[in-house]
């Protein structure tokens, strides 16, 4: 199963991009998706869904995992953020894949072993877990990667899952009443 | 200039077209999307992406005009709104239109004269310039429609314009430099 994980901003959108087969997750891809530094939203709204787009037709993920909403003490920031999240999920609807969407507090429990880690901690841990000894990662980079692996791990419970029930119908054709 | 007003929110977006020529509003519609009555926001920004995209290739509005965030006291519903209106953003940006904002405060000013008016008010208002004595309006549709009045009332001005500069260009040949 293919993973793309998503850490959603108007500024920076981190992506991480693994397999998980038999327990193990690999590394496939990551980076940061940088937004026209200009005072307009619609120009990085655009940015950040057309990138994504092209991600996913390129990488063919099986499964889109996100961070969901940091509730900050800024309003406006989190209607910003709420900008950067719709147009990340509405790449993956457009192209039909599943969205899981985890805490920041289940990312961090679920890849570090504490729902309070840091961002060091959790860089660390995705280092080991993926194998990336020799490749310097950007803090956005490790956190998409960390919300793909934390749906690695949860991945056997669909209870976080949204989106299309034909994959559903398809991964348990034994679960189909005719 | 054909002119589309969006009302966004994640239950139901509202959406009016106007035409504004010699200092006249002429109605050409409205309506509203409601989106699925689902738990998981992804099938609700689809719909809303691919309806106003749709609306926007059959009627090919010049402007796009929306509503700037109601920054209400509840964090999360603050969030939904900017997913409605993040992808309701990119509905126009992927079509080329250039995207202008206005508060519920400017809207009302500019159609009922004062930016307190209620929302019965400004359906009034509405109503009597548009000539729509018969057509019996929602809510979301009148508000939509004041969004694209309030536009075109203000249109005179660039200031609120964000988006393409080629139609800006287009429109404006003698001042380009060559």
């Amino acid at each position: 199963m293919k993973i793309i994980g998503v850490d959603p901003g108007t500024i920076v959108t981190g992506f991480g991009i693994i397999e998980y087969n038999n327990k193990e997750v690999k590394f496939i891809d990551a980076g940061i998706i940088k937004t026209p530094a200009v005072k307009a939203l619609a120009p990085r709204i655009e940015k950040i869904y057309d990138e994504l787009n092209r991600l996913i037709k390129l990488h063919d993920p099986d499964e889109f995992a996100i961070e969901t909403a940091f509730y900050g003490k800024n309003i406006q920031s989190t209607m910003k953020i709420g900008y950067a999240r719709g147009v990340a999920m509405l790449a993956a609807v457009h192209n039909k894949i599943n969205i899981a969407e985890y805490s920041p507090r289940e990312i961090k429990k679920s890849v570090v072993g504490k729902g309070a880690a840091s961002k060091e901690q959790v860089q660390f841990m995705i280092n080991k877990l993926l194998q990336l000894n020799k490749i310097k990662m950007k803090f956005d980079e490790t956190d998409a990667l960390a919300v793909a692996v934390c749906h690695a791990f949860k991945s056997s419970s669909a209870s976080h899952k949204s989106g299309s029930w034909e994959k559903f119908i398809k991964a348990n054709p034994d679960k189909v009443i005719i």
